[in-house]
């Protein structure tokens, strides 16, 4: 997705070979309209497949599940990082370690909201260990969902998060790919979904 | 928000006189189209005052936050709850104590997000005790920016919260006013907000 690969070039802070910061316009403040086309690129891509639900995990994953579950025109769910005081009743649970904060949460949803009646698109900001996705990937097994592939905004392919996901059979889309980067470079793989979708791109936009 | 309060009396459960869950439609599976209409209905209360900036605090208040800032065509900005890895620059910071889970927790963002240049207008999900918007409300003053005014989805008017946000020179508007409740009951505070936009409601939907 060529807007969304100019603005992390412009705005993208790489911190080292591994950290790429984007809190300026994806994961802390938020630009609303490029998040609107993110979810309108994934509707794109998955639009083909009837959806019931999308699914995201709290916090940074939830823009982008509620502007690409507004192009579904479905409901939402985001998983809860632990098991809150107002969260009672049953849930599906799954352990994710995190890298970044070097700890391992407990993921969860409610048994109420994913059942074997879902077909569920997992939305997320980034694809790097693929950690917090493989927990959301379980949580829809757990379910008895069907799911109908993992969109990400930005994957770091030089981790090993899509290799453990395709292992799985999940059908992986990510908006950006980034194939390397150090301070001050960055390189992306060029983007099939969108050579992909670019001939259809007028009549298809939503 | 008479929408709201016939989804909050027909799916909200009430665990006692104190905790409501709306998990179903708001705060955890989430219904995209209300959520878009709450952000609409605070565009109405607020559009008369020029605003440069959405507040909220992760994780309930995002998609709030996303449809308001939508409505008036601006980025938001959610507050995180800890000091993350790859948040490093430096921070405006409350402490906000949690009642729900009975905890005392950090709530931070970036000062590159907020500075005296802004007009900001905070919104989350619920108002009770007040005090994660206090917490907001510190930092919108530390970064010296102007505080518009702070919008909550669901008030709980038997707690302090409004009390704490007033005597502060806040100007709160909640769009669904909870006087008292208990399992099986649920009574609202007649909607101000609703009547004082009902005669213009037709001409300022957007």
């Amino acid at each position: 997705m060529r807007l969304l690969e100019d603005k992390i070039r412009e705005h993208g802070n790489i911190l080292s070979d591994k950290v790429l910061k984007v809190d300026s316009f994806l994961n802390h403040q938020v630009d609303t309209e490029l998040a609107l086309q993110i979810g309108q690129q994934f509707y794109r891509i998955f639009r083909h497949q009837p959806i019931t639900k999308v699914l995201t995990i709290e916090a940074s994953g939830i823009q982008f599940a509620m502007a690409t579950a507004m192009a579904f025109n479905v409901p939402f769910v985001y998983a809860k990082k632990k098991k809150a005081v107002t969260l009672q009743e049953s849930v599906y649970t799954a352990a994710v370690h995190s890298f970044t904060k070097q700890e391992t949460y407990q993921v969860c949803v409610s048994q109420a909201y994913l059942g074997p009646e879902d077909r569920v698109l997992i939305v997320d900001d980034f694809l790097a260990t693929g950690a917090a996705l493989i927990g959301l990937v379980d949580i829809v097994k757990e379910a008895g969902a069907a799911l109908v592939g993992v969109g990400c905004v930005i994957e770091k392919c030089f981790q090993e998060g899509r290799e453990l996901l395709e292992q799985k059979g999940v059908d992986v889309h990510s908006l950006a790919k980034i194939s390397s980067m150090a301070p001050g470079s960055i390189q992306f793989v060029p983007g099939d979904d969108e050579i992909m979708l670019g001939k259809e791109s007028d009549d298809d936009a939503k």
